[in-house]
């Protein structure tokens, strides 16, 4: 055991424990709070939040963490350490009257998006992102290393491992395989019908379908709660106090049964941490990318197959009994996976998504080479949809300021949400050489999925990355051919049999 | 303005923010948290409280302390550099090694108080009560000054000015009045019928009701929160976040009615607290019995009075048609007005529930003067119950083990709940002479009243005293033959009526 390691614990626990108090109270005020708390309670958690930060940031936790370096440490020890280390690096290698400026920055460009978007008028926000953009290529350059170059140091920041050398394989495979796809199905899409979706469906019993389908799926409800927002969202206190939010509309009922099912796979993930590592710096899910595997895992792989669907439209029938009196399982199958090519990428499809994501990819990278100008990123945006979605945005609301995401200088954020969808589908192959996975859905027996994910991914917290845990568990590293293979069956099937 | 309070302001801050996220983390343990929540929540809880403690118990705060005693300060600074005196002075008088071993016994001593309870046992907790007496012995010779002596130190902590002396003319003149009068009206108690208040009420009807209730009484919605818990309280994040809990039970429709509206009371008074005090030491209600005044005023002053009760009933029977067609309003005022000599305070009745604090307090007089050994405390408690009740408790359970108080150390609290309801009526004699309040009752005008609570007692927070509210308010200092004169009208109006 590292005698510094301990030295070090309590400084760990401090920041751990003001952190769980902000979540909580971040999770109560979009929740619960009354509405008008907000002055006070911001003001009084900008103070913990500072609390946090310093609990960490000082020269007793560097002095030990340098002399934890060179200390033995346990598996668990180690992964702290260098999480720390991580937090250390990204703020010491920036000078903080940078770092300090580009956070006032943030904040004013992220007002100026709100405005822009509201008025659907790009050049508002165009200087403030020109400039966010100079500041993170000058944090790039503080912080490249022999490993990491460009736009490199900001993909590993939500996702290591995954480069521009990772990602451009799979984005041109999607490029080369999904676009040709959407083409050759689009002229059938016309034949599913989705209108019964958006008959007259009670909030409260949505509610309790809900509730049903999040314990169903195997969110635990006595050591986690469901919540409304209006963005959907997970976060946790512990592994033991797991909360997430879904939202309800009376004339669309997928949307409550989809974002619920989606963040059980998120909640499921953190309530499957191991006790020793909850309330640490690596309590919480690996990486990005992986959370957003495990979401989409059951949104989509479980969630939208036709075998899962089985008992839940069972159950679905029975809570609303006149409104689906004349929908059978494939007409339900076949709504719920209808595909879309749209403009706006948190309305889009399993099929269109990672499309969505490709045309930001392909932009930040373009950024980060320095390819492009910010004046010209609206026309960019809009030749790509259109060369990708076969849609070409109405407006710069619906087209480029779509996303917050920039506006917080979150570049390299997006490409975690393609990878998530093909890790999902990379781990429902190997699951479906390991088990009866179709027999088990058919049936509601989730107790080996559960099993199986709770062993190989959700207990190891941080302490694996998602390349480890992949080859860990496969015995291999990703690979997108099986996401390209899942979307094409499984579209080919449903479109087939239209014809 | 003061430089070193200037230099104490961080501290305070820090502080301020570290309690609103322990009130907001507490709130949600009772309330919305998940049931396995709580071991890693109170770990995580356990820190902060520390964090908390140690943000103002530390040598640079006491150095700053002692410079601001020295210095020119606003009223609000000086309010709050007296309260931090304060807690210094109750914790620096006091060796820390007792006062932590008697932290330690108050939770044996609270799980002793519990299986005694659970067993109706008084033995089980006796030698805990009796050390726990000691200690607080201990800590009254560390205390006390040439102002405070003996059993004036601990009611000081709670009500200061509220001594022995003045204690013992307001409970020698409750018994002296209260006890012929239960007496006197007794017999006529049974021609008064409640058993309509014990139909089926739909919870959720009672749930709207309570918050149509909450609003009508001024507890400003947008500003506060109600959730539900077994024993129903208030607390407050700031004054704009406001919370606190009720409770409904079906077939007891007065109970959820009036916890409602005397914790809106208490609510009322944290929101009315000024700005520039919230979040700051002095920055809520000014001590236990005015606190208590404003929910009795509201729970009984107010929420018992006929013309009160008038467009109430109205809504009541809006919500409820069937449940209460054969109610009249003078059935209901009558019912929610009976009185019931009981074993148990807390389901104590408005006209008795003085004589149950009246019983602990000439106990724990008697135990501070030494008069009485620990043994001998449930044949004395069954006494007075006798005595002022005209009841005998049938076992320890609802006789001397029916609170938690004294496990806990809290000597000296009781007699404020009875000052509260005394306080109340005093106040309401005075709102009596200078507006006409029964007319506003009648028409649910409250703005009158409102105003009049708002600028003569909320705002202060704690930078008055009870004295000195009352002084200021009425020219008058605290009066117990209005709450003595205020009973016996209204008693004797109800069961005069009997005859």
């Amino acid at each position: 055991m590292s005698k510094s390691f301990d030295l070090l614990k309590p400084y760990l626990d401090k920041s751990a424990a003001l952190d769980m108090a902000l979540s909580a109270l971040s999770f109560d005020f979009d929740t619960t709070a009354p509405k008008k708390a907000a002055s006070y309670t911001h003001q009084a958690m900008a103070i913990l939040s500072k609390e946090s930060y310093d609990a960490l940031m000082n020269n007793q936790v560097k002095e030990l963490l340098d002399k934890c370096l060179n200390e033995d440490l346990t598996t668990k020890e180690k992964a702290i350490v260098l999480e720390l280390q991580k937090i250390y690096d990204k703020l010491i290698k920036i000078p903080s009257e940078l770092y300090n400026e580009n956070r006032k920055l943030e904040r004013e460009a992220q007002l100026a998006w709100e405005e822009a978007k509201e008025k659907s008028d790009y050049s508002i926000f165009q200087p403030y992102l020109e400039k966010i953009i100079e500041n993170q290529k000058a944090f790039i350059k503080y912080r490249e290393d022999d490993q990491l170059k460009g736009y490199d140091v900001l993909l590993n920041d939500y996702e290591p491992g995954f480069t521009v050398e990772v990602l451009d394989q799979f984005f041109e495979l999607l490029k080369k395989e999904i676009v040709p796809l959407i083409e050759k199905v689009k002229n059938k899409n016309h034949k599913i019908d989705t209108s019964f979706l958006n008959r007259d469906f009670d909030i409260e019993k949505q509610r309790e379908f809900s509730s049903w389908l999040a314990n169903y799926v195997g969110f635990d409800l006595s050591r986690g709660i469901i919540k409304e927002s209006v963005h959907p969202y997970t976060t946790q206190l512990h592994k033991n106090d797991v909360r997430f939010t879904t939202h309800y509309y009376k004339n669309q009922l997928d949307s409550a049964i989809y974002s619920t099912i989606h963040e059980s796979g998120h909640a499921k993930y953190e309530q499957g941490i191991a006790d020793n590592l909850t309330l640490t710096l690596v309590g919480s899910g690996t990486s990005m990318g992986m959370h957003e595997s495990q979401s989409r895992f059951y949104e989509n792989c479980v969630g939208r197959n036709k075998n899962f669907l089985g008992p839940v439209f069972n159950k679905l029938k029975e809570t609303f009994p006149h409104q689906l009196s004349d929908v059978t399982l494939l007409d339900f199958y076949k709504a719920v996976n209808k595909f879309e090519p749209g403009r706006i990428r948190i309305e889009a499809d399993e099929l269109t998504y990672s499309l969505h994501i490709m045309v930001r990819y392909q932009i930040e990278k373009r950024i980060f080479n320095g390819e492009v100008d910010t004046v010209d990123l609206p026309t960019l945006w809009n030749q790509m949809y259109q060369e990708y979605l076969g849609v070409t945005p109405k407006n710069d609301a619906e087209g480029i300021l779509q996303d917050v995401h920039w506006s917080g200088g979150s570049f390299g954020y997006f490409p975690s949400y393609a990878l998530g969808s093909a890790i999902a589908a990379q781990i429902y192959n190997h699951l479906q050489l390991l088990m009866p996975i179709e027999e088990m859905l058919t049936t509601g027996d989730f107790d080996k999925i559960d099993e199986y994910l709770q062993t190989n991914i959700y207990q190891f917290g941080k302490t694996k990355t998602t390349q480890q845990l992949l080859k860990d568990m496969m015995n291999q590293s990703f690979d997108s051919s099986y996401y390209i293979k899942y979307l094409k069956d499984k579209y080919h099937a449903i479109y087939e049999e239209e014809e």
